[in-house]
């Protein structure tokens, strides 16, 4: 990808020599954020005046920028960033009439989340109440100011009591060529704050919950192919650690976690139709399940994908390979040979194709749900992708294991120490989904969640004592 | 993907107190809809004010907004949002006074497509002759305004009349954090209210196009493979329909489909070299097919995967481990065994590698296509990828299926019942495609078809015939 | 993916009847992009005056634009589109009284990169002084502008001196539907007109770099593994190249390409423990290497695949499935049986699994730079990815060269001509770095290095001779 790349050399020739100059920007502090940001408005035609305790031209400091002491630059300008920690923010309350009507934006990040009671724009309203706050600039490195570049985020979240404040916050924003995203009111700002120090809050769940499955399945396994077999026949199967193992435990977490995305949509149906109405809020964890089921489904993508190539990579396998060769050998030693058998023909190929398409369909759900793809289709082709086809994913997938089960099903040696093959287990839940679903679009139940959805209550008082909530179930 | 995810509990929070208050919004009518954009402006800083037929509050309607009838609704905001349904507008004419210059924003949504002789946009224009009409917001959903969610499409398409109306709906839009896409005059509204109803509208072709030859195809192998066997040899190869003819199916498509990629390209060229101009329209049909290049392109791409994993899967089929098995055996009984063939050797590597690597090429246009990434090109480096690597690919693709046929091309079993395999038909486009584009990369003719796109004309009188067109050739 | 498709019959239909217009733009020249871009405007609600050498309406001219002398058109618009080649500006001269204080909008393009000695733009700036030139449009394609698609990039690099001028202009590209990004002063021009004419500047060295160790180790490999057996034991191996050599040759390249993504951050870490500051400068070369790491990185992801693919397909290949057979057979007729070997089975299985399990996180670091993918994810996430899951990416890659090694390491017949694996040398630079960052990340140098980093300076008169500097080794 391409960046206008500017090495350091002419950063200097790009600072234009502009005939009616824009307003100027006060900047307190000098530490790396507030000389990255002075060098960037000065490139982008801002004059630039920086207050600092020792205001005295340095090296570092632009050396089209004015340093004046905090109460001289603050006069200069009608907006000025505080590029200073928090704890240092004390002395701006001596600054009070310098500063009153002025403009000033709190770019401050913390070190926790939640560390402070209140947010540091807050602090700072309350330190200087006859200021304007404006929270901006946060989530923006140093470094992504400093080199242009478009790989990083060049979203700026801005949020602000005073409209014209935040108006004028947004002009700078766009100036310096990043896109600035109102949050409301200063009250958002702890959010904004907390958001570049979340580290994927919405991978959570999943990521736990398929750790969580992940070791079940594992000492499952282990008991079952590992464990079983030495206690039995006093073979050692311990290498199966590395790959028979995984490869049984991928695609029936990917089953699972597939049919989990699914799930909270039919429990939603269920209540609707229970309640007879869509204006009453879901229970807290429904919700949070549904506003985590793209990246449930990502999840699951991973562990198919980790599946498909285990699964490609069995015939080049040491034991494989010595297994093949020794029947092979043994077969020919007793010269016999064994017939063709048309049923697993049937069966070998038909398990292979299901999986094979059902996995073509996941890849392409997950394709769909990258940002600039889903940005490109409607609400209605969205919907058809994700529910219609993401429905005949799990279709084709729950079918893939049911035929890979075949005639072992209901064989007494698929049993041992009365546990039951895994991949019966991941067939649970992925088939309650199946069958309630077949129930839920039967014409009768149908019409009445379409009604529902489309306002109509059987008991209308119910929505009385619920606030205003949207129906969630959409998809 | 994150979003600043507000969970409900703070939505009233996030109300802001600003001391300098944007202008007021009115909307008529309190369906999900207008609630759930009442909630966002009130959350950007708008007053709200609802116009309802039942002006009194609701536990429905955001607790910061006011209820009025219509007309006193109407008479405090310079906009108003029209979020009822067509069939309801009539109402409007008599409010014709109040609403005398106001901007009246038309959010509607049919049914079906072009379901009304005109726009209900226009239609509320012509009820409403006195008011500024614009449309906007149709394709955005109640869900994706609740959820502030970055997932769903941030785009809202506008259109309308008037330029200051529509520039007043567009800030509005920007303050929400959508991004509006200006779609010229009020005529556009047609087009607009048919798009949240499009399915898909450019993949139909392509995807029609692919079943068609899949359906001949399949019949095809059907004979070839399945019947003709059962019929001479009784022989039952039923169970190749699931995996085998498939894999004969998907290769044979993905490289038909790929030519006609180019196929459009060189056609074009033909037209301008015989008309001398590119000032003159191309036929309807080339024009279409050019459009719907890019999805051919990845509806071939999608076969090709298919194919890929097909053929990766042969070696865990029962089928090939049992026939290998087999043939070993028979060997090991007969005492014999095959010396190794070089020639074997090198087809056998060498159709693989060819085909690896014109997949993997194949990847890479896949990639390149999606609209993060082409964005980031500029229009040499599209070209560049598009159009070189493109044909690279077809070359890659085109040897790859010749090497396949090796020593077979010729060989009399290759005809059943007079047919060829599968795979020679499939040879005819491609092979057409790189000769005439071969021919016309000779200089004399790419002199020529240089200087015609450049603007030089043949018979200079042509182009009065025709309208303003643009040579669509280009990649 | 979907646009807003407006088939040529429509584009008529589509100019607005506004009420209020919008400010007049002229464009001098009625070439190819002058006649589309005016469509555009005139689209967006602008009226247009052409300016013309021969002024009369022309079948291509937009039938709703007016064609003037180039004085006469000059006079009736603030913003003037110069839609001519540098070469005709002369004329623009004789214009300088018409033209003052205008705002001239160069769109020109050249042919090769630096073709003059200054800019397009300034030359036009020279030779109209009194005008006020603004830099736009000459990254857009004229199909781009009329087909109204959104796949081409819709980003409009813009510069200028005059930051009113410039604001003009981007607002008009803003009605037009595309994205202005304020490049700064006219001197930016020079880069703006040359950035059409890149050819992917950010990928040469990693795709030089890859080259040219392919075809090192592809002569090594040949050596040791064709030309060596041919004269040692007569044997023809020399099918080898079209797979069994690249599969070698890929995983190597990918190995040491994903290193080299590492290497210079390693480099960064101890110049700057060593000069103990941050305030100066890389060398030049350093600065350069840090900026390709993610090119670097996706030749590697590249490389990478195509060694998964050419592995998966090993069991398909004829000279495999005979060399297998043939053991099989001769075992059988020598009748004996090779017992299961235990360390082969771990050893085989555990090489695969590293590989696999790498692959997949380096496919998952290939994802988040997508572009859309990197824009969503915090400065802490992307690090977290690009460092964390990078580190351990390129641990299990060097893992899986190493376990694959296994016994054969030191065994002499590894030696061929004294030339040891090719997989051994690719292994040098992996190691090196893994060994380094083990212990840069010991606490002492890392409490050290993060002191640096936060602004630290050991000897503080160091950073007097060097100007502003960040960090660059933050990844």
């Amino acid at each position: 990808m391409h960046t206008m790349n500017k090495n350091s050399s002419n950063i200097m020739a790009l600072v234009p020599k502009t005939s009616n100059k824009r307003e100027t920007v006060c900047i307190f502090g000098t530490g790396d954020f507030g000389r990255a940001l002075g060098h960037k408005l000065i490139q982008s035609g801002y004059p630039v005046v920086f207050g600092s305790r020792s205001p005295w031209p340095s090296s570092l400091i632009p050396k089209d920028a004015e340093v004046l002491n905090h109460a001289e630059a603050a006069q200069k300008a009608a907006i000025i960033i505080i590029a200073i920690q928090r704890q240092h923010y004390d002395f701006l309350a001596s600054l009070e009439e310098t500063l009153r009507g002025k403009v000033l934006v709190d770019i401050s990040n913390n070190l926790k989340i939640n560390q402070y009671p209140e947010s540091n724009a807050k602090y700072l309203a309350q330190l200087v109440p006859s200021a304007r706050v404006v929270k901006a600039f946060n989530t923006v490195s140093a470094w992504a100011l400093q080199s242009g570049t478009l790989d990083a985020s060049r979203q700026v979240f801005v949020c602000g009591d005073d409209t014209e404040a935040k108006q004028m916050v947004m002009d700078i924003i766009r100036a310096l060529g990043l896109t600035p995203l109102d949050q409301g009111s200063l009250l958002a700002a702890r959010e904004i704050e907390n958001y570049p120090l979340q580290l994927f809050p919405m991978w959570k769940i999943p990521i736990f919950l398929s750790l969580g499955l992940t070791a079940f399945f594992f000492f499952y396994c282990l008991v079952r192919d590992v464990i079983y077999p030495y206690v039995y026949e006093n073979k050692d199967y311990s290498f199966f650690l590395a790959i028979s193992i995984p490869n049984r435990i991928c695609p029936i977490i990917a089953l699972v976690l597939l049919a989990l995305v699914y799930l909270p949509g039919i429990l939603a149906a269920i209540i609707q139709l229970y309640r007879g109405t869509k204006y009453s809020r879901f229970p807290d964890w429904l919700d949070k399940w549904m506003l985590c089921r793209k990246q449930l489904g990502l999840v699951a993508l991973a562990f198919a994908s980790l599946h498909v190539i285990y699964t490609l990579v069995i015939p080049i396998r040491y034991y494989v390979r010595w297994r093949i060769e020794d029947r092979t050998i043994s077969q020919a030693l007793n010269n016999k040979t064994t017939p063709f058998d048309n049923t697993n023909g049937w069966l070998s190929d038909s398990y292979l194709a299901l999986g094979i398409l059902g996995f073509l369909l996941f890849v392409l759900l997950g394709i769909t749900s990258l940002p600039s793809v889903s940005n490109n289709v409607n609400w209605r082709e969205f919907r058809f992708v994700q529910s219609k086809l993401g429905y005949l994913t799990l279709i084709l997938c729950t079918a893939h294991t049911l035929v890979y089960g075949g005639k072992r099903f209901l064989s007494p040696s698929a049993y041992r120490w009365y546990l039951p093959n895994a991949y019966m287990l991941s067939l649970i839940i992925p088939c309650i989904v199946l069958v309630v679903k077949f129930v839920l679009i039967l014409p009768c139940l149908d019409k009445q969640l379409t009604r529902i959805r489309q306002g109509w209550e059987r008991n209308p008082q119910y929505s009385e004592q619920s606030n205003y909530v949207i129906n969630k179930s959409a998809v």
